[in-house]
């Protein structure tokens, strides 16, 4: 049964009860300061039912873009009278980043392609990866205000001018790289099928990072020139945005937090306004959002309007129920939100972008990989190495063939590899950070019920053609001579490959059977 | 550009061109016997332009029945007036065969199920696998005549009636598993695709084996009683097939070949029109066929009407260019068909059929298995072994638990294994034949270009929940009262997992994060 697109509850009109109260601020409903709000949400959301996820990992994932559509997030909104983000989120998807890999339209998910992923050390902000929870909010700057409470010294309540008025904040630029936990979990997937939570685990693939130069402030002086300072007993800052987040049935702002400790290191934590020198897309946030270095990017929070000093970690869903890493052993039949532990900093990973996976490399004895490697926390690539046989042996990425090492951003490499054998070869990555950390070597190793944080070594298979050999070197001439190509592999030659004079030399040379 | 239907070429009738030459045989072509009409046909074919075979090996399989169409191999039947023989071969697989898996509607290639594969040690006729190479000819028996010739001593002409004479032959009955070398193919495919040959290297999993005990008369016997033996410098006989194979644009009938040191072993080289006391079905070659026991079964010709000695292998295309064993590293740049090996006898080989892959298992903390172990050349299976966890430990299946010995013949087992651990296993199998050979451990071990023979240890991936652990069982009971079930496994439950006097409780004596 289709969620009907009511405009009405008991009588009431849903855009009375779930009002836009802010002028300036549009598709952005408060929820966290109206318990009855959200208790009367529940009511409406029980009355519907609600299409299921999709499912894709015990099928192959649609040959669409958008390759998800995200029936069921787009029903929650449609429910409470909210059809109008779901409508809004789109037209900004079109306008900010046209040419990602629309991996779910709704909330959006989209994905860099490999191209723009090796554009260089920075992503340009069309092509940075996007992971939304909810819609997007269309909120004017001079209408915005960002509020601080919980367990400060003096609570207050902060204009966009006020944080962008550098003689009462400082101001601070971050190369940042920030990642999806959900990076490479096709991966995940493809071995064993895993948690399939209300807001689908997306299928990423390697695109779900990206860098860019953020400026803003640092939290951390907001907090003691703004508010005095934080109580002692503060151990944790929670982060409030604009967007609608549903769990079960429930509704909510969306909520993560992150330890008062981060906060402390200064630009590791940021109240960012632009992005590599740009205002911050509405995508991204505008017109205020966390960056929060090293970390998963679900804690940079996006349309950030009110910032809670707590004694424990959010009890937002995101926080506490969300971003869980299970043992591989711990799956539906056990799983409760207190025993996987939550994912925070970013452990090192990488991963090959060129060559595709499963593609033909015709070659004359070398092939080039490229990728990335990156380390959250504040750790810094080390060391790339690249094998082209699953793992035994190891080449070093030359340090000129990587960008620069920054603190909190990954590093792009690339290295050219001698290749003797042909026909179907692994290719894997390694990278190494500046804490000896590296990578587990298989999927497996790593495998999670939440199918988070893929770092194993990333493999590719490619298929290698040496035309350094003679004997390849001809048969590639006779198909150039004859018009066809050795591509698609698995087509068949139209030509026969042998003739009958050859082929009874050299059964005779090297006969079928013993002779005796 | 479709292939018409057209019934004449440069004026003349396709029909007397490619007449059906004998009374009472109908469907089948003699080719190998008019060097001319072959010629013509190659000319024929040159005029037209035929379909590509279907890729799936870059892309999922089709989820259909039949799962492939093969267009090109009925458009070559058309081009030569032999759309009759595409027609007539699928009015037989609905009769004969309508419960199988239908891999590929023509020539049929068709897989028995997992249900009928554990039927018991004897497959039904109608549940038994069959891999043509060509339509199905009808053969009158009476009219039916089989002819043997090259380098014995006597030529002879037999008909049916003196094959079946028991005063001129003695007859046997043997138990034969027959099996395709393609069998579980699909594991190849997933890894890395291959050879996509004319006739499509079909997508086969665990089904392309079967047992059945054949009545016939041993070939040995036939070549010394009606030729008075063979020349000296015979060492191969070569079977000839009343059906039309096509490859690189020329026609043939089918043929293959045995050495000779074979069909001295009597029994293990059959004439048989009957199968599992019923006459051969005419899907399997009535009314007579080959059956070479421990061989792969292409060499068991079906619809067999000549027979020749010869010095040499036969120079038939599935004999010299096809079923060939390459080395992974050598691929479509440099295969020639004499730098293969030739695939005869069988190696040892095993598959669990019961559970499936990727299946959720809610158990008592052990879980049953069943599948088939064989191998050929005579050997017979001593052992089967199978691991809950990927290929560590390894249980022996119980010499109760086994179907009983036969020189030709698979091993059904079935095991009950401890199993602790919930989430993803990987269970495996591995059987020992009488020579003491076992598999290979993975699919990458010997992965071929042809994508022939995967006989390392079968694989597969098990959701274990184990009901005897208390948490599991409180949750399975949370489910059952909920109306709600644990599959499919990626689909979210709808309840909260864990209430928030349960996390906190959890969260104070397990703190998320280091308290100093």
């Amino acid at each position: 049964m289709p969620v009907p697109a009511e405009t009405t509850y008991n009588g009431k009109p849903l855009s009375q009860l779930f009002a836009e109260e802010r002028s300036g601020w549009s598709g952005y409903v408060e929820w966290e300061k109206y318990p009855e709000k959200k208790a009367l949400a529940r009511e409406i959301l029980k009355t519907h039912t609600f299409p299921h996820p999709p499912e894709f990992q015990f099928v192959p994932l649609p040959d669409t873009n958008p390759v998800l559509i995200g029936y069921r997030w787009k029903d929650y909104h449609k429910a409470l009278g909210l059809q109008s983000i779901v409508n809004y989120s789109w037209e900004v998807v079109q306008k900010e980043k046209p040419d990602l890999i629309h991996l779910l339209d709704f909330p959006y998910n989209g994905e860099t392609t490999r191209d723009q992923l090796l554009e260089g050390k920075i992503t340009d902000n069309m092509h940075h990866f996007v992971r939304n929870h909810g819609g997007v909010p269309a909120i004017e700057e001079d209408a915005f205000e960002l509020e601080i409470g919980g367990l400060v010294n003096n609570p207050v309540k902060l204009s966009l001018k006020d944080l962008k008025d550098p003689s009462k904040f400082p101001q601070c630029e971050v190369t940042v790289t920030l990642q999806c936990s959900g990076t490479r979990r096709i991966e995940q997937i493809r071995e064993y099928p895993g948690d399939g939570d209300e807001l689908i685990n997306a299928p990423w693939g390697e695109g779900a990072i990206g860098t860019a130069v953020y400026r803003g402030v640092p939290l951390k002086k907001v907090l003691k020139r703004a508010c005095g300072g934080v109580l002692p007993e503060c151990q944790h800052l929670e982060f409030i945005g604009g967007d609608t987040y549903f769990k079960k049935g429930n509704v909510f702002n969306y909520a993560v937090s992150v330890p008062y400790r981060k906060v402390r290191m200064n630009e590791e934590v940021i109240l960012a306004w632009e992005m590599n020198g740009k205002p911050l897309p509405k995508i991204h946030g505008a017109p205020l959002r966390l960056v929060v270095t090293g970390y998963i990017g679900a804690r940079s929070c996006k349309w950030v309007y009110q910032i809670n000093a707590l004694a424990e970690p959010s009890m937002g869903p995101v926080q506490s129920q969300e971003y869980l890493y299970y043992t591989s052993q711990l799956g539906k039949q056990n799983v409760k939100y207190s025993n996987g532990f939550s994912i925070q900093q970013m452990p090192v990973s990488s991963a090959i972008i060129s060559p595709v996976d499963k593609s033909v490399i015709v070659h004359d004895g070398s092939i080039e990989l490229k990728g990335w490697g990156y380390s959250g926390g504040g750790n810094w690539v080390e060391r790339v190495e690249v094998s082209p046989d699953g793992g035994h042996v190891w080449y070093a990425v030359q340090p000129e063939d990587m960008t620069e090492k920054h603190y909190h951003a990954w590093r792009l490499w690339k290295i050219k590899l001698p290749v003797d054998a042909e026909g179907w070869l692994e290719f894997c990555v390694r990278t190494w950070d500046s804490s000896n950390n590296t990578e587990p070597t298989f999927v497996r190793s790593a495998w999670n019920w939440d199918l988070h944080v893929t770092s194993s070594c990333h493999r590719i298979k490619i298929y290698s053609v040496n035309k350094t050999r003679p004997a390849t070197a001809k048969r590639l001439e006779e198909l150039r001579a004859r018009g066809e190509s050795i591509e698609p592999l698995t087509r068949p030659l139209e030509y026969t490959i042998e003739g009958q004079d050859e082929y009874l030399t050299a059964c005779k040379n090297y006969p079928r059977e013993p002779l005796s």
